[in-house]
């Protein structure tokens, strides 16, 4: 067993398997001021876990939900589901003998969904770097302070995470077919070029979702990572759907290198920039074994010169963040499903209708040419040319949707998934000013220290901070991204109805009744 | 009984009726040369009839094939039809005794339609106004010369009609309600004002349809009549009926007067300028006792200097005018099919697809407005603005058909009635046709003389003449009509989405990524 700092002790459980344990199941060491999530001394183990009621899986933060309150994801934040919650808390296990201790971070699970914790456990250097060095702060001001990515005059927005100076960006290009066991399996390999760099390195879709996992493992708590493009086995060599799938991991990509405290992080730098095989290889080893994972995330943010938050203020913003989320997702998909709707109609019987207003011009020009009258030639011409006018329309309006709707939908589809992610994160909040509003009980009861209490209410206050921060650092994004899909859309709408306005009125010049 | 010139006598029957019967049913007196559809003396009654196979019913003249071919109003044209109607004019019952004498023109039917003639005879002035002064005339050459109505440089077209120096032309409007019966019984009257005499004269919707049959049994052999726009009882009274239904007797009204053999005709004429109820009752009188109905039409026009057409020539022209008049019913009405699918789509799902666009991103203009991050009214506002245009667009999408596309559909309506008058006509000339192919064998077995032969040759000329003049007609206005309709179709078409583009320019605009 090692001290590796922060509150947490390196233990070997009974299967051999290496990971974190609180130190107060141990021994009692409060953490420095400068560490606002240290567990305070001598709490009941129940107590010191309290951050941890969503461990994060390897898969979509939402659907946790789905599983523990069925199809909706958004009725934890329901009054009966919060009550339910409570009660899972109650029967927890308490103490190190749950068998859980050695996959746990922050205490043991009480959703008993698979631990986060999945390698041997980190050794002191590397939890030194995620503790003392990679720490993010809160800034208290405007938005645009925060860095190359906020954009446009806002006002007061409160805390926002620290921006790097230059934007970190990649570029996802150049999918080329690989194989290994000599050509008995075949996969398709991705360019990825960072502009840090400018070089190039590659990576298969499971290298994507090993990142993913690490991304949503370390930050999930606290960010929301949206799920990768869906896997998919058969035809994944087809162009078109290798073409598709690159288009969506660069779409990931760029939202990740966008988010300062995603991008900044090693795992993530790993990515883009190994140097080679062996390079590559140890820095997986090296992430997977990363400690600083679910809510111990949380333990890496320090706001700096302000106050703390009040339990009133704190539940506020996170109802707030809450019914916005909600609704959002609502909006989201309403427009989503509007436009599915729309992109049938434009690929499949618009088209056809107009290719039959167009045959039946053409058609009737043809009847006309058989009529043996002289001077019919201008008239049957002006026809088919018509005629041809709305078989060109009739192809537009098929290829339309892939000139605008197809942005409007993927930007709408990106924010779909990455607001499945926020009943998660917002769920960890709930939890944790359920127990905060539990504490005076609690030190009634003498089940915790008045000092225990202060230090809960402190870690809330930062979860908040942090909570804030994401939701200006999704605003900000937000705001830009509908901006630009919007004016995406609508410009390639007005070519759309200009082009076809000037078809038509060539065609219309055609006819003559001089 | 009264000889009133052009080899009729008029008669009275068993039942009182009075009508005319041919001459040579009772004496020989054959016609001059410049009366081309005079009797051949000596002639059987039947070979005087043979013009006489359709007898025209006050309906649509499409309906008479129905009735005698089936569902296809073109089966007449096949080869077993062609063959049946020899088979009934075989079993017609020749001489005077048949009973339909008094209300048979060109001797009796050999259909068993009912007859044009319906009232008492007609008086001498009366018929020599009709035989003497309404004569047409053809000339040969290009259809330029023809009148007002002949657009455009077109090349050599063979007979056309001769057309009046000023083209006839009124304005059907103001649809006014009256009633009579002390208002038990109420109606709409039409204001009919003719360019002539631009006095305006009132019509009720009967005394359309009266014109409608009158003109019908007059000239239904050699012109076609379109249909009046549909008897409607329930609903006559609704603003949106009377405005539809005039629109359509504008463009009835408005067809008619371009036709110089028509506009020209005493009932037409009548119609269009009594002078007052006196007038109006008088004339009508006058306009029912009309003997020269029928196939009679033909004994009134003489084609000026030109050669006699041979037969294969006008069997030519006859299948060529019925080949493309089938063809360009067919046409039409894929068109109208095309279009009315199409209009049930620009006012049905299109406008709530776009709605629902609209209201997708107004919805997510007020969530977004919900956020409570600074800097996002510029965003919201225009995600608003965005929004709303869709319900703009979405609304000018469910009106436009009734800009564009009701143009279009109505003007290819009112040629689905013309090209519905065809098969009748046509049927008359190809019976003729058929006939004169029999008269080598009705002159060997001395039926007819050798005379009789060459008069039944030179009538036949007379028939293909006229047809070739009304299909010049015809030919002459669908150019100009569908030039004029594409025209205006594709004017509003660009319009449409000028302005659509235009709305959405200003939407675009108002997004920002700066």
């Amino acid at each position: 067993m090692a001290n590796i700092g922060g509150g947490w002790l390196e233990a070997q459980n009974s299967r051999g398997e290496i990971g974190l344990v609180p130190e107060d199941y141990v021994e009692v060491r409060p953490w420095g001021t400068h560490r606002p999530f240290a567990a305070a001394g001598n709490a009941a183990p129940l107590d010191l876990s309290f951050f941890d009621t969503h461990a994060l899986t390897p898969a979509c933060n939402a659907c946790l939900f789905l599983q523990s309150n069925g199809n909706d994801p958004w009725a934890v934040f329901d009054t009966n589901a919060s009550g339910g919650f409570s009660n899972n808390w109650a029967a927890q296990p308490e103490g190190t003998e749950t068998g859980r201790t050695g996959s746990s971070v922050w205490g043991s699970s009480a959703q008993g969904h698979p631990q986060a914790y999945q390698g041997p456990g980190a050794d002191d250097d590397e939890w030194d770097d995620e503790w003392d060095d990679r720490k993010s702060s809160y800034t208290e001001g405007e938005a645009g302070e925060g860095g190359a990515l906020n954009r446009g005059g806002q006002g007061e927005v409160g805390p926002v995470w620290e921006y790097p100076e230059t934007q970190l960006d990649c570029v996802v290009a150049d999918p080329k077919k690989g194989s290994k066991m000599y050509g008995l399996k075949s996969y398709i390999e991705y360019q990825v070029t960072p502009n840090t760099t400018n070089k190039p390195v590659n990576h298969r879709y499971k290298h994507f979702d090993w990142l993913y996992e690490r991304l949503l493992d370390k930050f999930g708590s606290a960010i929301p990572i949206p799920c990768l493009p869906d896997k998919q086995v058969t035809g994944r060599f087809e162009e078109e759907f290798i073409k598709m799938r690159m288009e969506r991991l660069q779409a990931w990509m760029s939202r990740m290198c966008r988010h300062p405290v995603i991008s900044s992080s090693e795992v993530f730098q790993l990515f883009l920039t190994y140097k080679d095989e062996k390079d590559w290889k140890m820095g997986k080893r090296k992430a997977e074994k990363d400690e600083t994972v679910g809510v111990m995330i949380f333990s890496t943010i320090e706001p700096e010169g302000v106050p703390d938050l009040d339990l009133l203020e704190v539940e506020q913003k996170c109802e707030q963040f809450s019914r916005f989320t909600k609704a959002m997702d609502d909006g989201v998909k309403d427009l989503l499903t509007v436009g599915q709707e729309h992109w049938k109609r434009c690929t499949g019987p618009l088209p056809k209708e107009y290719q039959r207003i167009g045959k039946a011009f053409q058609n009737l020009s043809s009847v006309f040419n058989s009529s043996g009258y002289e001077g019919e030639a201008t008239l049957t011409d002006a026809l088919t040319a018509a005629g041809k006018t709305y078989e060109e329309i009739a192809q537009m309006v098929a290829e339309q949707p892939r000139k605008d709707l197809h942005s409007l939908m993927e930007t709408n589809n990106e924010y779909k998934g990455l607001l499945g992610c926020f009943p998660e994160t917002i769920g960890v909040h709930k939890a944790a000013i359920e127990k905060v509003k539990e504490a005076d009980k609690l030190v009634a009861t003498s089940k915790i220290t008045p000092a225990e209490k202060v230090t809960m209410a402190k870690r809330l206050s930062t979860m908040s901070y942090s909570l804030q921060a994401e939701m200006n650092h999704f605003h900000n994004h937000r705001i830009y991204d509908y901006n630009r899909v919007m004016q995406l859309y609508l410009e390639q709408q007005v070519k759309f109805y200009e082009t076809i306005a000037e078809k038509l009125r060539h065609a219309h010049s055609q006819f003559t009744t001089m």
